[in-house]
C-alpha cells in the first residue's frame, strides 16, 4: 500500500480579535489576570457577525490553492470536513464547498463531526482512503468550528476558551514530501458524554436547561490527564520509537494548564511541546493543524512529529510523521 | 489487503405508521389517491414525540446483536454513524450509542453527515477503513435520521416522502460471509446544493425564509434521471459485468416514479429492483439498507447485487457485492 503524506496546510482564523480582558468578559481586572494566568489565553479570534463555518472552511481552501500552486482543484479526489458547527444539518459544509470551488464529480464529500480530536480521526480516516483508493488525487481535509456562536452567553469560564478558525490540510500518495503517516490511533469513551454537550443545538429539545454549551471542565481536565499519557505510551511501543527521538509534539491546545500537565508527565522539553493557546485559544479540531502549520518550516528530514487531539465525545487519538523533502 | 463482507444488517422504524389519506394530509381525498398513485408511497413509520435519532440507532444495535449472537461488543472495531438530523451537534450519536452499548475505548467512532447517498458512501468508507486497520475488529455502521421532524409544518408534498427510521449493518474481513464488497464509487455536485437544504437547521439564520426542509422535487428528478445510468454504466464497465448479471439492484427509494423511471432507463426486470417506498417511503440513508435487509435471506452465493444512492448534496454513488457462504 502507498504512503500517504501531509503535504501542506492552511490557517484562517475568525476576523475579530477578542481579548480576555475586563471589558470583554465584564469582571474586575484582577480576576481576569488570575484567570489568563492559569489557562494562558491573552486573546482569540472570533467570527464576525456574517461569519460562519463554511465561509472560514472556504477561506482556508483558497488560501491553500493560493500557498501550494501545484495543488489544482481538478486533483481534489475527495473532501472532507470535520466540524460541529456546520451551516446546516442538511447538506454538509463539504457539499457547499465542492460547489463554490466547482471541484470535479468524481469526488468522495463528506462531513464528519468530531470535536477536539477530530484532526487525529480526520488522518487516520483519510489514511485508509488515500491507501486503498487515492489513485493520484489528493484529499482535503477541512478542520472548521465556530464554537463561539454556540456558548452560553453569561457563561464566561467556557467563553474565555474557545476561538473560532479554520484550516485545510492536504494529503497525498503521488506528491511524496511533508509529513509522511507513520502512524494513528484514536479511541473513545462514551460514557462521558455529558462531560461536553451543545443543548438545544439540533434535534433533541433541551427542556429546562439552558440552550448552548454545557462542560464540565473538571471532567475533562481529569479525563486527558488519565488517558493521554496512556495513549502516547502505547503510540511509542507501536512505533518503537522512545519520546526524545520526537522532534515535535502538537498537542490540542485546550488551555495551557491542560498541556503544561501533559508535557510534564511526559517529560517533554518545551521546544518539544510548542504552544499557540495564548493567542489562539480552543479552536477545537483546527486546534493541532494551527500549530502545525507554524512549525512545518521547522523541520528537518527525519524528524518526527506526534499530534495528540482529546475532548468532547469523549474522543483522542494520536498521530506520528516523518517529515521528508521530495527527492525527486 | 484483506476482503471486507457486510455480514448483516438491522433496520427498525418510527413507532407511528402515518398514512398518506386525507385524514393525515387534510386534502380531499381524490387528490391524495392521485398523489399517492405518482409516488407509489401509501404510508410511511414516523418517529414518535420522545423518539429521537440515537433511540432508533441505538434500537437497530439492540437488533443486530439479538439477531448476530456471533457478534459480540468486544468485537467493534469502529462505529460509524451517518445522520443529518442528530440529537445534539456536539457531540455525535455514535458518541452516545458508545456509551450506552459500552464498547471498547479502543474504538473508531464518527458521525458522518450524508443522506440519500449515505449508505454508498459509508460502505466505500468502512471498506478502506476495514481494508488497512480492521485487525479481526467488525465496524457497525448506522444508517439513521428523522427529517420528519425538519418538515415545515404546511409542506405537505414533502411531508408525504420521508419516513423515520434506522439500520445497523454489521461490516468484517475475519467474517467470511454475507456480501463482498467488490467495488464502491461515489460522486458529489455542490453546485446542486440549494436544490435540497435544511433551512434554520443548524448556525446559519434563515431570515425571510421559512425553517425546514426545502426541496426542489423536479431539479432532483431531473439530476437523478441524469447522472445515475452513468455513474451504474461506469461501476459495470469497471467490474466487467453486465446488467443482466445483477440479481438485484437496491436503489434508494426516494419514492416509485423515481425508481421505476431509472429501472426503465437501465431495463431492469421488475424481480431485479425490488421496491419497499410503498410502506417506508423516503427512509432516506437508512433506505437502501433497509431494503437489503429484506433481500438477503434471498441471495445465493455467486449473485451479485447492487446498491445506487442518490441525493442531497448533491451526491451519489455505486456499490456492487457479491453473496457468499461461510465455507469455514
Amino acid at each position: 500500500m502507498p504512503d500517504v503524506y501531509l503535504n501542506a496546510i492552511a490557517s484562517v482564523q475568525g476576523s475579530i480579535r477578542q481579548r480576555n480582558d475586563a471589558s470583554t468578559l465584564s469582571m474586575p481586572g484582577s480576576q481576569c489576570e488570575r484567570l489568563v494566568n492559569k489557562i494562558g489565553i491573552s486573546e482569540r479570534p472570533v467570527v464576525g457577525p456574517s461569519q460562519y463555518t463554511s465561509d472560514l472552511a472556504l477561506d482556508s481552501i483558497h488560501k491553500l490553492l493560493i500557498e501550494n500552486p501545484w495543488l489544482t482543484t481538478e486533483d481534489i479526489g475527495a473532501l472532507i470536513v470535520c466540524t460541529q458547527t456546520p451551516d446546516h444539518l442538511i447538506p454538509g459544509v463539504s457539499s457547499l464547498l465542492h460547489g463554490r470551488l466547482r471541484l470535479p464529480t468524481d469526488c468522495f464529500v463528506l462531513d464528519i463531526n468530531q470535536g477536539c480530536s477530530g484532526f487525529v480521526l480526520g488522518t487516520q480516516m483519510i489514511t485508509a482512503l488515500q491507501k486503498v483508493q487515492a489513485k493520484g488525487k489528493s484529499t482535503i481535509l477541512v478542520n472548521a468550528d465556530t464554537y463561539t456562536r454556540l456558548l452560553q452567553p453569561d457563561d464566561l469560564t467556557t467563553r474565555v476558551l474557545f476561538g473560532d478558525g479554520a484550516t485545510a490540510t492536504v494529503f497525498s500518495s503521488h506528491v511524496p514530501r511533508g509529513l509522511r503517516i507513520i502512524y494513528s490511533h484514536s479511541y473513545a469513551d462514551g460514557s462521558g458524554y455529558d462531560a461536553f454537550v451543545a443543548h438545544g443545538s439540533a434535534l433533541r429539545p433541551n427542556g429546562e436547561q439552558a440552550a448552548g454549551i454545557q462542560m464540565d471542565g473538571p471532567a475533562i481536565l481529569n479525563f486527558a490527564l488519565r488517558v493521554v499519557p496512556d495513549a502516547i505510551q502505547r503510540a511509542l511501543v507501536d512505533t518503537s520509537l522512545q519520546i526524545e527521538e520526537i522532534k515535535t509534539v502538537a498537542f490540542h491546545q485546550a488551555n495551557h494548564f491542560v498541556t503544561s500537565q501533559l508535557s510534564r508527565k511526559l517529560k517533554l522539553t518545551p521546544a518539544q511541546a510548542p504552544e499557540n493557546c495564548a493567542q489562539m485559544g480552543n479552536l477545537v479540531s483546527a486546534s493541532i493543524p494551527t500549530l502545525l502549520a507554524d512549525q512545518m518550516p521547522e523541520f528537518k528530514p527525519g524528524d518526527k512529529v506526534m499530534t495528540v487531539g482529546f475532548g468532547v465525545g469523549l474522543s483522542w487519538g494520536v498521530s506520528i510523521f516523518e517529515y521528508a523533502l521530495d527527492e525527486s
